[in-house]
């Protein structure tokens, strides 16, 4: 199992090529982390040394010695297909960032670049978890009263009802540390409350939920109605869903944003009414922190995987490095491994009794 | 075969009871329908001729000769379960109305009430068309550019790859009529673009659209980022897919809408503000006419079968009816069975010319 031996000191291989903003702006957004953190911890900054080094030397960055350089030659392009990118650029700064994980050196990556190359290089390098099968991808999504944790929404698009249980514990763990909350409720996602809804493999892993007790604090079925009702802190899904859904809430808010935009700009006089009231809207803004968790783990892996929208801002990336050290030094990772024993350990218990039921039933008939 | 005989003079069956805001907006809605739209159909009212036939008289309904009553006693409400309330209220609204359309006095059905016992009901009662193994529930959703179909939203949540053909079929049918577009242009929902994207079923569903020509003007996969970008007429996904995302755009606009006029609410000055703006708002309203589309059609059964909102007030019940009206004058369904039966011709041919193929290489190989 690589990486079975965590630093004591939190370190991260942060990824700073694959931006569509360039380096320079990951390296700004180091800069803020190391500004504003002051306690112990590590960052390895990966890339391409002649790019980046004058950046870092600008930046008053290598002057601190929480900061290492880590020569990477080659970028994963944002286009590229990621098994064939894997193989053919093996001095990429990504699969380098990855491999400093995997040899224990950092204890979690962060990148910007190219999603599907993160996923499959994190999965078959890292690998996943005893007892985990697939890897999701959570992300931060703000409701009406407080923000929830959504899982998976891209990573797995065709899981088994069993992975969609071990999302939950994935989904938990990282709503206790990126939201704070002790007990995270765990919605699953449907097409309707009621038992009898959902697909055959949300029917599966509902039945599932129910039968194991202690380890996740399930909720039953959510649908899209209810999403934003503060009622649950992790929604889990499957990875073709979560991504479908999460693509159209983005894009809808996007057309909004955009529609207002252009009818408020036709006139002076509706310009000036907005001038007036945008107050107003700076607080919904700061209600609905869409930028603020611009970062999204790809859990259950063997080591923190972390993607962050290849837009990222300064601040979005500061943000992320700073909710990727509360995973490191939360112990996230252990967390998980401990709920997922459990989980197993009930699973197999139930298993036994019930085979001890049936073997019973049998002699009484006999 | 039921309704195989269509009548000649469009005739809608309006169960008006299962409304939340009750029998009497849905007879204003007809009422609307028919001052503003003299032409030749006809309008049978189902409900409880004790309380509706007052309601009728009240609002001047019974003066015209194109409406007619179909008394029936009982009312399935919101939260009975389907199949239970179809059996034990033999005499409810909703079914009588459904079995005006079976017997052939009706060629369509609409009504307000429970969504699942009108699916059940429709499916049930009225049976798929030939060809077709499931029906869809489509819905007209506003883009940024122009409005487009999504389905199915609900109807079936575990469909095989053929039925996401179909649905394009019955998708773009509705489409020509509910957005006047000639040659619909048809994108499968998936969480990617590429052609490597898509759960199994989208993966095998894109592999059968790519085979099939001339029927269906298949464009490739849309994801959510796509969604509201005027690029398709009609997005085609599976019941439990479509229906967690229907849901939960409309949970999200309406989560802003609440933020956004409780910041508002907040000062003197903003409300002032949006007062002065409030033109733009307007407009934005008339760009994303999102009540405009109430009525949501279940497809591929033999016979119309269409659901509105149960708190569609008068102005969108009117606007169902008439969406409906026209569905009959453009003689869709039979349109739909058209393409139905050119789809399987060609399914068929394809499955000849492979035979074929596989044939000559064998006895190329002998």
């Amino acid at each position: 199992m690589p990486n079975s031996m965590t630093n004591t000191i939190p370190t991260i291989a942060v990824d700073v090529m694959g931006s569509d903003l360039g380096p320079e702006e990951l390296i700004i957004g180091i800069r803020q982390v190391l500004a504003s953190d002051k306690s112990d911890y590590r960052i390895i900054v990966v890339g391409n040394d002649k790019v980046i080094s004058p950046m870092l030397v600008r930046h008053d960055v290598m002057k601190d010695s929480r900061v290492k350089i880590y020569n990477a030659s080659e970028v994963i392009e944002m286009d590229e297909k990621p098994i064939q990118a894997m193989k053919t650029k093996r001095d990429s700064s990504m699969m380098r960032a990855i491999d400093l994980v995997k040899l224990g050196t950092a204890d979690a990556v962060l990148s910007c670049g190219n999603t599907g190359a993160m996923m499959a290089g994190g999965t078959i390098r890292l690998r996943t978890m005893d007892g985990v099968e697939r890897p999701a991808l959570g992300t931060v999504i703000p409701g009406k009263l407080k923000s929830f944790v959504m899982i998976d929404v891209g990573a797995a698009p065709d899981p088994k009802p069993e992975s969609l249980v071990d999302n939950a514990i994935l989904g938990a763990n990282y709503a206790r540390v990126a939201l704070g909350v002790k007990n995270p409720r765990v919605g699953l996602l449907s097409n309707g409350t009621e038992d009898c809804k959902g697909n055959s493999l949300v029917q599966t892993a509902h039945r599932l939920f129910k039968a194991q007790e202690g380890v996740i604090n399930y909720g039953g079925l959510v649908e899209g109605f209810g999403l934003f009702d503060g009622e649950y802190d992790v929604v889990v899904c499957d990875g073709f869903t979560g991504n479908v859904v999460l693509k159209s809430l983005e894009s809808s808010v996007r057309m909004f944003r955009e529609i207002i935009r252009e009818e408020i700009m036709r006139s002076w006089l509706y310009k000036l009414g907005i001038l007036i009231a945008r107050g107003a809207f700076r607080n919904v803004k700061k209600r609905l922190p869409i930028e603020k968790f611009s970062g999204a783990p790809l859990l259950g892996l063997n080591g923190l995987v972390v993607k962050a929208h290849g837009s990222s801002n300064r601040r979005q990336i500061a943000g992320a490095i700073e909710i990727t050290l509360r995973c490191l030094r939360k112990r996230m990772q252990q967390r998980i491994r401990d709920d997922v024993a459990r989980l197993k350990e009930i699973v197999a218990q139930n298993k036994a009794l019930a085979l001890e039921r049936e073997r019973k039933s049998v002699e009484a008939h006999n």
